[in-house]
C-alpha cells in the first residue's frame, strides 16, 4: 500500500495544510496520509532540504513525498517529480524545481526517473498563481499515490537540469572544521551539517561561536547523560551530523540566539586537542 | 467513502484537539479523518467562517465537517448541524450556531437540511457544560460520518433561524473600497474579504493603512513574482479575495503589526488612478 | 481494530513526530494512527502525565498510546509498557519509564502487564542514542498495535518498579485548599489538580495567587457563562479537575504571567465563605 506524506513550511495557523489534505482524499480516498512537518522556517529551501533528507532513510516502503517549500510561486520556476528507490523501498517525490529536493537525490540509493509536472489533467481545473500546494503539488502527488505512472505527469528531466540548493557545508580549517547551524530544532538544539563520521573520526573539541563570544563544549559525547543537566553538549544527533544542546535545556536560549537567528549567526568550530580558554 | 474533518480554535499544545478525534475513531472507526485546521485566532468566530468558505470548494466528495470555535459553550446557544450540495459533493456542517457556518451556506450550491443537535443518543453520556467539541460536536459529527441520518439529530430548522455572523464586509469609497483585513495568515500575508471580482475589475491603486501611516502597494497584480522581492504586492489571493503580501518576505512584519492585531489595525483601500504619494 | 495514538513534546517544528508516523506506518500499514498532541510543555513529566489521564477516559475501544516526553533519553532509563483495562476498553501505553505513565495507570480499572522493553526484534536496527521516539518508542507502540503480545517485548516488571512522578498535589489548609496549577492550556486558562469533587464538595471562594497579587475569582461555578465576559471565572473542567478561566479571554496574560510560567507563579486557593479582599 502507497502512503502519502505532507512537509511543508505552511505553518498550522491557516486551513493552506488542511486543503492540501482534503484535496488529495478527493483524489485518492483509499491512500493513506500523513504529515511529515509543516512548520519548517518559512521559504527556507536549505533547511526543509535537510529536514527531507533526514526522513528519507525512515519513510515507509511505498510512499510519495509532497515537498512544498516554495519562495518561487508565481514564478517560471518548474514542478518536478522524482522517482527513488532507497533500501528495498520505492519513494516518490513531488516538489518546486528549487532544490529542495536535493536533501532526498542526494540521499538515496537510486535516481529511476524524473519529470516536469505539466500535464493538466493532474492538477486543479482553476489553477491559479498564489497556492500551487493545492492547485498543483497535492493533486501531482496524490495521482501518483493512487497509480498514475509518473511519466504520465510530463516531460522527462535529467537529474543535472534540476535545480541544485546545497546546504551550507562544513569547511575544512587548519586544525579541524567549521561547521554551519543548519536549523535550531524545537528544543533550541543547534543541528550542524557535519557527517558523524567525521564528527566521530578524531578527538575532536567543540567550540561554540557567537557574535564575539565563543563557548567551550568539550569533546563530541555518546549522548545528552555523558554531560551534567544544563551544560552544553556535543553529539552525532538523529539527523547523521553533529549537533549541539544544552541537556534538558534549550542551547539557543542558553547563547541568547533567537531560533530563527541560529541559523546565521551561531558557528561550530572542531579543532584538535585545543585547550579550553585560559588553559596553558 | 465519507470522510470526516475538523477545524478549530483550541490550538495543539493540548489534548483537546486529540480527544476530539480520539473520540470520533471510537464511533466511526473506518471513517478517515483529518483536520483542516486547528490555530484559528482563539474565539474569532468571523475569522473561522473566512476560512472555513476558503475550504469548502475544495473538500472530498463525501464530508462533514465538525468546526469548534464557540467562545459560547456552557451557554444556552444551540449547537446545530447543516447539509449541503456543492458542485457534486454532499457536504454536512456540524458546529455551535453563533454563525460561523455562514462561512459554508453561503459558499454551497443548496442547502438541503438544517437541525438542532439535540438527541443525547448522538453525544457522550456524561456531557460537561465546557468541552462541547468533545462531548457533542465530534460525537454528532462522527454519527453523521457514520450513517446516521441529519433528522436524527433533532429537530429541523430554517436557515434563517440561524445566528448570522458575517465578516468585515468592504466598503465602497468615492473613488472605490475599502478593504478589511479578516485575518493575518502564517506568513504575515493579510487576507481582505474583497472579492477578486472585484479587485480585477478596474485598474485600481492600493494602499494600506496602519495608524497614522500610508503605504503605496501599487496595482492589483497577477502573482507574487510581478514585483521585486522585498516589495509589496496585492493579488488576487487563494481564498478569492484580495491579498497584500510582502514578496518572499512578511507584510504584518513589515508594517510593524503583530498578526493577531493585523484585523484590527490595517486597512486596504483601493482607489482609481490614485497617484503615488508626492506625484503631482 | 486497534488504532495507534501519539503523545509527545516534540512540537511540529522539525520532522521529529512524522518521521514517528512514518516508521509505524512501515510497521503497522493499516493501522490507523491519530495524534493526541505534542506540544506539551518541553521535557515536562508531570504536565504529559496529567494529560494523559484527561485522555484516557476518552481513548478508542483498542488503542496503542505512544508516549515519548523523555528527558532521560541516552541514560540508563528504561522503556516500558503497560496493558490495561478501562471502561470495556483495551489500552495499551508505551513510554519511557519516569513516571509519565502515572496518568494512565492510576485512572484505569485495571492494569494486566508491564513490560520492559528490550527485545531488539521489535526497535529499529541501527538505534541511536538521542532519538528512541523513532527507534525504540514508535517501533514497539507499532508492532504491538500490529498483534505482537505484550510479553514478547521484554520482561515482565511489577507496577511497583516503574519511576513515579506524581504531578504537584493540592494540600489542605486550615480554611480549604492550595491547588496548583499544572499547566495553562492554549487559551490561557489556568488547570489545577484539584479534583473536581473537592472543589464541588463546599461552597468555596476562591483565590488567584501570584507574586504578591491576591485576585477574588469568587465561588466555584457551572460554566464560563455564569459571569461576565472578560471576568474571571472558576469551574470543574474538562480534565476533571478545577480551572480557572477568563471568559472568552486569556487568564494567564490577565495575571500578567507566562503560560509556561504559569506552573511555578501561580497558586490556586479555595477558602470556606472567606470574604472579598476589603469586605468587613
Amino acid at each position: 500500500m502507497t502512503s502519502l506524506a505532507f512537509l511543508s513550511d505552511f505553518g498550522l495557523q491557516d486551513v493552506y495544510v488542511g486543503v492540501m489534505r482534503a484535496v488529495a482524499l478527493g483524489i485518492a480516498p483509499s491512500v493513506p496520509q500523513f504529515d511529515l512537518g509543516h512548520d519548517l522556517p518559512p521559504q527556507d529551501v536549505a533547511a526543509a532540504s535537510f529536514a527531507l533528507a533526514a526522513a528519507v532513510p525512515y519513510l515507509p516502503p511505498a510512499c510519495v513525498v509532497c515537498v512544498v517549500v516554495d519562495p518561487g510561486v508565481g514564478t517560471a520556476r518548474r514542478a518536478v517529480a522524482l522517482r527513488a528507490r532507497h533500501g528495498g523501498r520505492t519513494l516518490t517525490f513531488v516538489a518546486p524545481d528549487n532544490g529542495v529536493l536535493q536533501g532526498a537525490w542526494t540521499r538515496v540509493d537510486a535516481v529511476d526517473g524524473v519529470v516536469e509536472v505539466r500535464d493538466p489533467r493532474y492538477r486543479l481545473p482553476d489553477a491559479g498563481t498564489t497556492f500551487d500546494g493545492r492547485d498543483v503539488f497535492a493533486p501531482a502527488a496524490a495521482h501518483l499515490a493512487h497509480g498514475v505512472p509518473l511519466e504520465a505527469l510530463g516531460p522527462a528531466l535529467s537529474l543535472e537540469e534540476l535545480v541544485p540548493a546545497p546546504w551550507p557545508e562544513p569547511e575544512r580549517t587548519s586544525s579541524g572544521w567549521r561547521a554551519p547551524v543548519v536549523l535550531a530544532d524545537h528544543f533550541g538544539t543547534l543541528v550542524t551539517t557535519l557527517p558523524a563520521a567525521e564528527a566521530r573520526a578524531r578527538p575532536w573539541r567543540v567550540r561554540l561561536r557567537h557574535g564575539g563570544r565563543s563557548v567551550d563544549v568539550g569533546p563530541v559525547r555518546r549522548t545528552f547523560a555523558d554531560v551534567a543537566v544544563g551544560a552544553f553538549v556535543a553529539y552525532t544527533g538523529s539527523s547523521g551530523t553533529l549537533e549541539v544542546a544544552v541537556r534538558n535545556g534549550d542551547a539557543a536560549a542558553a547563547l541568547g540566539v533567537a531560533r530563527a537567528a541560529a541559523r546565521r549567526d551561531v558557528m561550530v568550530e572542531l579543532d584538535v586537542g585545543q585547550p579550553p580558554d585560559g588553559a596553558p
